[in-house]
């Protein structure tokens, strides 16, 4: 048996574990939320033993790879600035990070990209809401209820801790201290352990001092409270009026929706974006930049009528390969699948056309930022993860050091978004569409006693009536009520009681030309830093045989910066020649380093390398006499030799992605040189070369062809 | 006397009465500093007066002229969703505005053309720091200390008041309820009155006792606390560590000089900038954008040896004219001064090269994105304005409605910030530079008796050797502290007493070869909302004899929207040459816009206006025979007719400022078009013309010349 074949029996075996595992986890979140507590305990163990064979198994599996260099990649990061603790000099905060110069532009070129690739391309309506955010708004949109841990106090330290941890480790420490435990009184503790997070805070508090939890000074703990994870503040000089940090930047697209609408003419669909800051109080920060307490988001909402979710442009993205673990795959065979997404959708893997549009949309978008492909995966959630009102989710998945992390989310949030809002503020979200030819549909033709109403529902007689007129428009919705006012004489609604002497009726029928709808929301959401977090991980290599140099592998697209220019001496006449062409390069936009330290070529290269400059241009003595000038190429570290005229035209065609590399090598001579340093490229040339010795040292070049 | 002349005439006297009332607030400060409170008085009374006379000439110069059409405008702004108030549907929050699409794209190219103007153009190193800020950093900085108010609390309602301002209020309302007061008495509250921001807290509540302020409910007001305009939160599940929403972008700057100046190789100058949002809990938000409480800055930290403050690049801009207000023209003649910056740095009106050149870069600026010449000028603050650690400041004001407003600060604010960062950090915050040839210096040669230090300050005895080794450096520096230890046996140091017998030590002297220093700073802040504003105003102007037709004037660059394109009829084969123009501009990156609606043609032409678009393309059904298109430029109505191929490279010309409207009019035959809507463009083709009639109407256009 081969290392490959070997290597592969690992990976399948691994990937049947992982599908048992997703399977059972389900379970166990279907037996608790069922309130079945005799079976969860076993169901865990199982769980447990489950995952703890997964564990070994890619233990195994990882130690023929080449691991990725953790501390030589955190030191390049934090050495050029790409990403550094904020306010490190006063020792820093959990969860905040800084991004210095490199990072910075990169996040630029990045959110650029987005804009033409999403806004643009699709004209969506782009907007800028405030971070800032009255309680009223996240309360609707249900933050302020379900955004919340269960935490307690120390008194005497003020010291907070998740109650449901405190719990788990109670009991670990319990069992762990009585080994001669019999096997049934443990097995009581473990089933409360496996429940923790599940308790009320009352149930809670009842097994903090159950199990003697003390706090770090001795002191029994607080009862238990809720925790939210936003930030909270006030705005105002009152101090009454509570706000938030925005915990994502949807909401502010929602509460605009009926402007937007108008301003798109009153068409659907339509799509708003935003990108911005979003922030959360986490209680434990870390993993680098995957879980920070301060992050840029972009978000699109797109709005679509839910009877007809087809997208126009699903046509251009129809047989865009993706990399699919779907719901049954994840609890079967653990195995993705690479399916065109015309297919998934056509199938019902994927629930409809907008979505899979833009799941293939986001595909197009990583690749073109340079995210490696193979390590792109998308991940669609299990029943049991979903909010009960979405219809489907797939994340898109990067894998990283960290493992697979969620970077984009997709998810058809059906109307959930617009009527909360539409509810709580009494402002019809809805939009309308034209019936060509127009329809027969049932309605119910209703009247009001509004004396009864007013004596009834006082200031609220509007809210009932406005209740019934909404539910009258279709004799489907009506009917039930119909019914029971008949049968019962009266009925609840919203927690009006509404009678049989307030509302009359007739079953009718008309002609409609135009149907109202609130409309679904389908909304790919973008994590920013943690796809740049990603791609700075993608991006990374060293030199084969020199740990020492690493690179960064930056597409010329999103590179920061695209072009360095050296002087091969510091002559005078060889720095004007670089400031020159700097300057012609600055000109066109092309963000240009110029290197004119006395340090070696082979070193300034090296720097370059670091920062992902995708090419350097040296002027060399050469330069002055015949106006060329050599081009290097980062990856290959191959280099041309051409008139320091054509510099400028050739970047900008490979920057805007019009021409590449390998065309430029075939246009012009290669010249092959030693960086110094031991790294020598490699010629590939296969012709007759010419060896030249210049000023710059010794350079091969193909023999000229005629 | 013309009505010109006597404009004039009014002009220069509100001029010199707005000198003398600049002069006469630096005097009332002035006394206000010095305490001497019996002259406040009468000189709060006569700076009264001066304002009294100076608003009635304004008054009487604005009734001759053209107002600014504000119902037309804000009606544009909020119709079109340039600017509305968050939350609207939820009852909004004052103080909170959010960008709607046409703003968002004007800010993103605002934003791009900053980066590329200051940024790129000179290497500045730019970061992303973090909003969320830590107390210890703003208490730093002052933030936590200085940035407050005393106010007050009603018990009962829990509303607050500035303390300050409620008696004001209080005092005036006495004495206009006894309109019979003798002089002396009204006297007295006046004087209370003109101090009422000087008081401590404790005469601030005796005051509002004795003159028997009583909150909205009737009840006393609680004592007065003061207010932090800073927002509040708690970072982390503790709540025990306070932070804050940074009010400036600077400190996130200031913390990270050290590894900005080591990516820097240790040279200096060097800038470092940011683009991010600031936040102020402002206790009257109002004027619109003007004054919010959460917008975008970008700032730029330039950081210089205090010895020599000279700009390498200051030559190339030496001739731009600035309209300067000066200090000793605020205070004397009250009018501007349009001089070369070149020579206001050479005549010591600007206080040096670097600070000069900002400010010209920063009108260089302002004019690239299309914001009106004659409505900037530089402010230079008053003495009594600045902090004390300034050295100058000049502040780029832009004329509004709203009057002149502070848009951009420029300050030499000395080595202060890196100062305050470094004491409490412990942390050198020093850069160094060559001398060469290298200088002789005097410093002190000092030895301590450790055992001596270690008993008297424990902990910190480093802190004070380190304190000690610092001022040794230079003798000037260390000769106070050497002659008070002679004389006095002893001195104060930072709190700490040191003694005659813990330190001893020798006057030398040696050849130095590089000196240490700690950086000034020279800072230009723009408040990037204030001048987004201040653009949207400079480019509102309404078509002459139509107020209804109102128009954005944002040049090609800073439009958000570069073309737009138009059917003549909803006809397939017109839609699809609509479509294919559209691709090819979107594909070069020009943002456009399609309207394929069945508005008139002036209709939607009227509707490009209002968003500003600086051209249009109509398709017509002379395009589906010679595939010629016209295009219309929106400020001069004017249209030329060119082959639809040439449309993309002749508007990336123009966008990217290498081409202007004129060159095209020279080049492709003008057609003259009824607009509909009674708007006619004026030929003004003086030649031979000949008139068409097409499908999309009457066209005159030049005849052939040959």
């Amino acid at each position: 048996m081969t290392q490959q074949d070997n290597k592969q029996e690992l990976q399948d075996r691994l990937d049947a574990l992982n599908a048992q595992i997703t399977k059972q986890g389900s379970h166990v979140r279907q037996l608790k939320k069922d309130g079945i507590a005799d079976a969860i305990g076993e169901a865990v163990e199982q769980l447990q033993a489950l995952k703890l064979e997964a564990a070994t198994l890619q233990n195994k599996l990882q130690a023929g790879e080449t691991q990725f260099n953790r501390k030589s990649f955190d030191d390049l990061i934090l050495r050029k600035m790409f990403v550094i603790p904020s306010f490190e000099i006063h020792g820093g905060v959990k969860g905040l990070f800084d991004l210095g110069p490199p990072a910075c532009a990169l996040k630029a070129a990045m959110i650029d990209m987005w804009r033409k690739h999403f806004v643009l391309a699709e004209n969506m309506l782009e907007m800028e809401c405030t971070c800032l955010t009255p309680q009223v708004v996240l309360k609707t949109s249900g933050h302020v209820d379900r955004f919340t841990d269960l935490m307690v106090k120390d008194p005497a330290t003020g010291e907070c801790f998740r109650a449901d941890k405190l719990l788990e480790d109670a009991i670990d420490d319990l069992i762990e201290k009585n080994p001669t435990m019999p096997n049934a009184e443990k097995e009581e503790h473990l089933k409360i352990q496996r429940q923790a997070d599940a308790f009320s805070p009352t149930e809670l508090d009842e097994l903090l001092v159950k199990y003697n939890c003390k706090g770090p000074s001795g002191e029994a703990y607080s009862p238990s409270f809720p925790f939210n994870l936003m930030f909270q503040t006030s705005i105002g000089p009152e101090g009454t009026s509570v706000g938030y940090l925005r915990p994502e930047t949807a909401q502010g697209l929602f509460v605009n929706f009926r402007r937007l609408l108008d301003l798109n003419a009153g068409k659907t669909p339509f799509a708003a974006a935003q990108i911005g800051l979003g922030f959360r109080n986490e209680i434990a920060p870390r993993s680098g930049l995957l879980r920070v307490r301060e992050f840029c988001m972009g978000e699109i909402e797109h709005f679509v009528n839910p009877n007809d979710k087809s997208h126009p442009n699903f046509a251009s993205v129809a047989t865009k390969e993706l990399v699919l673990f779907g719901r049954d795959d994840q609890l079967g065979s653990g195995k993705t699948k690479t399916v065109a997404i015309g297919e998934a959708v056509k199938s019902g893997l994927v629930n409809n056309e907008t979505l899979g549009y833009f799941m293939a949309r986001t595909q197009l978008y990583m690749e073109k930022i340079g995210m490696d492909p193979k390590r792109l995966r998308f991940r669609q959630h299990l029943t049991t993860e979903m909010a009960h009102y979405a219809t489907d989710c797939w994340d898109l998945e990067i894998q990283s050091s960290y493992g697979w992390v969620e970077c984009v989310g997709h998810a058809d949030r059906a109307c959930y978004d617009l009527e909360v809002h539409s509810k709580a503020t009494k402002t019809p979200m809805v939009a309308t569409e034209k019936v060509d030819p127009p329809v027969e549909i049932e309605y119910a033709k209703i009247k009001f006693d509004r004396k009864l109403l007013g004596q009834a529902f006082k200031q609220d007689q509007r809210v009932v009536s406005g209740l019934l007129d909404g539910l009258a428009e279709d004799w489907k919705n009506f009917e039930p009520i119909a019914t029971a006012l008949e049968t019962d004489g009266k009925t609840t609604l919203d927690n009006f009681v509404i009678t049989k002497e307030m509302v009359s009726w007739t079953k009718s029928s008309k002609k409609v030309h135009e149907v109202k709808f609130t409309p679904s929301v389908i909304e790919p959401s973008f994590g920013m830093g943690r796809i740049l977090y990603s791609l700075l991980e993608h991006s990374f290599y060293t030199r084969e045989g020199d740990e020492q140099r690493t690179v960064m592998r930056f597409n010329p697209q999103v590179a920061p910066q695209k072009c360095a220019v050296f002087p091969i001496s510091s002559n005078a006449e060889c720095n004007a020649v670089v400031d020159e062409i700097a300057a012609d390069l600055m000109d066109s936009d092309l963000a240009t380093r110029v290197d004119k330290s006395s340090a070696a070529l082979g070193r300034r290269y090296a720097r370059t390398d670091e920062l992902g400059v995708p090419f350097a241009v040296t002027v060399d003595f050469e330069t002055l006499k015949d106006n060329t000038i050599t081009l290097r190429e980062r990856d290959s570290m191959k280099q041309v030799r051409l008139p320091k005229s054509e510099i400028t035209p050739l970047l900008m065609r490979i920057v805007h992605g019009k021409l590449n590399w390998d065309a430029v090598t075939k246009k012009y001579p290669l010249v092959q040189v030693d960086e110094g340093d031991g790294v020598v490229a490699e010629s590939t040339e296969k012709g007759p070369t010419v060896v030249e010795t210049t000023s710059r040292g010794r350079f091969r070049r193909p023999a000229p062809q005629n």
